[in-house]
């Protein structure tokens, strides 16, 4: 079965719970987007998202894409779906309407990517590149480079990718060797080689635009030395420019994507922002590019749900423990659905996406927020959420789409570890997303050391403070921040005797972090269902029971992991 | 790199910490395999693992096996390999000398197992089931069949398989359709088809010996309807039986292994033991065979191990938190290994296989016990070792080996992600050892609901009194074994107000089960290293930190999680 996306929840999620059409509306782009208009965004997405793009995902995997000297064949009709896509005005969704976009919210861009990718992560990728691109061209980029580049870009009409990694430089990006020489007229000569590039090469679109991390001679070494320099496949007079693909990565998934070995031969670019300055021009689209990982973990982790719990309500093996209704006269198994050790597995991931959703769309609405709320102070509040939200969402949606898909692939037995049913392929495919866009630890480390611990907890303090209003103390949840506090300022005392301390921890942290934002975002789920809807409770309730059975003690566990670490610290 | 075993390990955990050859040598077969037997049996082994099993397992996956017109061919090297190993005599290892076999204790079989698996887990599928099938005809089968067959399979010479599962018969075997139909002389014409065949053809050796699960004619519907049959693909006069290979499976992972779906056209078959008792007869060999799986799991996760270890103390990115000894005055960035999240990473999955090795060994010991004894009541507890303790071993050690496994992927970052390195391999070969030989769940049920709360906590409070005896209190061992009883009366009481509850807390409590025996195991590690040898200390001291700090806060976990359900229950 192909992914469905099912609108439904979705809206549910945004309007009861989030309000998010009424709070978007108070900014000034969106005044005029009702829920009307966020419906029928949805509801095409959906269908678009079904019909076109998720039954290419089979074909993505088996067939995958094929290099032949230096040109790279993406599987069966992705080139048509992607002709589609960005015809039908997709990538332009949330792109400014001055630079020929929709204008509409980052939340429905969200929703959309979030579909995308459970549907068809390989072909996702693609377009899943632009918004980065865009966002680092429209801050960053000269008027002529945008001139020529930036609505090509924000129609997607050309496809474009993020040239960072080299092979001795991945987390590293300090250690970034690739060269920019400035020629007399304006232009820069890229030379070096870059790996990991996904869509470095592809017949998607008619050109392709790279963004490339390199060093101007005379740079200063490390992290403050990098430029960022804009290198089109074809130049504008239709030549090719001298950047090739040198052979594709044989992955354990994510066989829909080319994942390609860049050479760039004094190839012709223009740098985009200042020299030197590269990162800072990157890290415009550092919290986008994040959330969007996140999203594809939520979508990942549907997929892998939706598929187990289809076979879960056809599949008959055993008897479960209690009679149950589906039992007929003539089963000599029940539905492995009403076994006890299937239903923890389809619920429990039900509790992640279901929660992880509130916590992903709202980090969208906050990205709205932080660029079109007049009130300073509201901004800085919308910029914290997603400066201390985003890297745990990143971690945890990607740890949990491969750790829940596996589970799921356990409600199918031994057919689950057979490519036919298709769930081993979500296993693999979500593999990549603990790792790329900085991996689980690389987040971990940024939370807790360059944003907690960097202003004593103080911000992460105030987010806890302003959810904490409006949550009801008997949900646990207040209980859970106040205790999150206390560990913060545990860790900030302790890791003065050992700086290393955090080090040590940060994964920890994140988990309880990560635990905690969740029960809240369940908190609120709950509120959104109010007390006469009790169709709509059946449906959130299964999941609410998990979340407080398999997934919440987790918080204490790591709670108490940080605190005996802080303890041996003080010791020592 | 390819698999390295490293037997100075293993004989260090069987001669320092669990003194097995001296106490194998009170056992009468055993009387004469002294210390240099081991040394030099376990030296022959690693050496032939490491050149010539550990070589091929890349093409296993990469070529895999191929299926023509019914036969299927196995990938380069394997046949070679096969004939190499079974005329050095390490299938016979452990067979009956009688049987011609070397009569050598089952301990010595599982640490080969567990190399094997390490270095090829695809190969080493086709030997692994040797072993039950060689226990299963030495117990049940007619002096005829074993005059036939049993040498042939005690030496490898002919490879064997277990039929077991159909399509709509996975875990519940009681489903089983095949039939078989009595002969005048004797023997059972078998018809029917059968999944999931591990080795159900293949050019390894020159006839394959099937043992079928069937059905007799009238017999009674369910398990108890179920008998066994053994069908050879040639017959005694050399014509082929009509057992045939329709296809083999396109799996995620095992390449090297193939996965057969069978069709029995009235083939030539004989009962091994009683009509109706074919899962009895089977049942001899389970506990072995678990073993054998959780032997694959510690192999896999030592493989996983051993390469991101090796990785990490090549590559540099960025700097560690503290100066580290390895920085030399040129490096622009530290050794990975010296970063914490790297450093918990590799030191938890060493604390897993080091104190699961402990467990197995100790296992495998205790299945010789069981047998050769002469003290009824010493065999007695041997065998309750065995029934509770091998489904802990077979669900814990496999889902270690996969999330363990995934973890050294993320060692790598993204170069773990593509073929080269090989460390995706183990992630996907590791993810079927959760599902064969019985699914994570449903050993989490045989241990609580069949083997724990069938004698209201008895025999597992027996055999922790026994454990408890010579581990110090300080350890926090006793603790966890008192709270593991306590646990398991509330538990028992609260069953009997919902008797769906076992089901939903199984694998918590198993959880619980392995850490507190992985606890143990650490303990008699500790007591085993004495206080004269610094060196060694160095070794182990790693791995002990890093079970204290990240693997048994889980216990806790797990406990609070079955209690909190245990007063749910109570209060419905």
């Amino acid at each position: 079965m192909n992914y469905q996306p099912l609108p439904d929840d979705v809206r549910f999620l945004l309007q009861a719970v989030l309000d998010a059409p009424n709070r978007l509306r108070a900014l000034a782009p969106f005044a005029e987007v009702d829920d009307e208009l966020h419906a029928q965004v949805l509801g095409e997405a959906g269908k678009f998202v079904a019909e076109v793009v998720a039954p290419l995902n089979r074909g993505g995997d088996e067939i995958g894409c094929r290099f032949d000297h230096g040109a790279v064949t993406t599987p069966p009709g992705f080139r048509d779906a992607y002709q589609a896509f960005w015809q039908a005005g997709w990538p332009a969704l949330s792109a400014a309407p001055e630079d020929g976009g929709q204008g509409l919210p980052a939340v429905l861009e969200a929703v959309l990517y979030e579909w995308l990718s459970a549907a068809n992560h390989g072909f996702t990728m693609a377009p899943g590149l632009l918004h980065g691109a865009y966002a680092c061209l429209e801050h960053h980029g000269s008027s002529e480079l945008k001139a020529r580049y930036l609505a090509k870009i924000a129609s997607g009409e050309w496809l474009a990718t993020m040239c960072l990694t080299e092979a001795h430089a991945g987390s590293d990006l300090g250690q970034v060797r690739t060269r920019a020489v400035p020629q007399p007229n304006g232009s820069v000569r890229v030379a070096g080689g870059k790996i990991f590039i996904s869509g470095g090469e592809h017949d998607l679109s008619d050109n392709i635009v790279h963004l490339v991390l390199c060093r101007l001679p005379n740079a200063p070494a490390g992290p403050k030395g990098l430029s960022l320099a804009l290198v089109p496949k074809i130049l504008a007079d239709g030549a090719r420019n001298a950047v090739h693909c040198e052979r594709i990565e044989e992955k354990m998934g994510l066989h829909g994507s080319p994942t390609c070995v860049m050479r760039f031969d004094d190839a012709t670019g223009w740098l985009i922002g200042e020299p030197n300055r590269g990162l800072a021009a990157m890290f415009v689209m550092m919290n986008s590019a994040r959330l969007h990982v996140a999203l594809q973990g939520i979508g990942l982790l549907d997929a892998a749900w939706q598929k187990a719990d289809a076979y879960a309500r056809e599949r008959r093996q055993m008897r479960a423990p209690i009679v149950p209704a589906t039992r007929g006269p003539n089963d000599a198994a029940d539905l492995i659905i009403e076994h006890p050790a299937i239903r923890r597995i389809l619920d429990t991931q039900r509790a992640w996406v279901d929660g992880a959703r509130v916590l992903a769309y709202h980090t969208a609405f906050e990205l709205d927020v932080a660029k079109h709320h007049p009130d300073v102070a509201r901004r800085d509040a919308a910029q914290r959420w997603c400066s201390l939200v985003t890297p745990v969402l990143k971690a945890a949606c990607t740890q949990q789409a491969f750790s829940g898909a596996s589970e799921c692939l356990q409600v199918f037995g031994g057919h689950g570890y057979v490519r036919e049913w298709g769930i081993e392929q979500i296993v693999r495919d979500a593999r990549i997303t603990m790792i790329y866009e900085g991996t689980k630890e690389i987040q971990a480390i940024d939370l807790l050391v360059r944003k907690v611990l960097a202003d004593g907890g103080a911000g992460l303090g105030t987010l806890l403070d302003e959810l904490a209003q409006d949550t009801s103390a008997a949900t646990g949840v207040v209980d859970r921040f106040e205790r999150l506090r206390e560990l913060t300022r545990t860790l900030a005392e302790a890791a003065r005797h050992d700086s290393a301390l955090p080090y040590w921890v940060a994964d920890d942290y994140l988990r309880a972090v990560a635990l905690a934002l969740l029960g809240w975002a369940w908190s609120r789920i709950e509120a959104g269902l109010g007390t006469d809807t009790p169709d709509l409770a059946a449906r959130w309730q299964a999941p609410a029971q998990a979340l407080h059975d398999w997934v919440l003690p987790e918080f204490n566990m790591r709670v108490q992991t940080v605190l005996a670490r802080c303890d041996r610290a003080r010791l020592v």
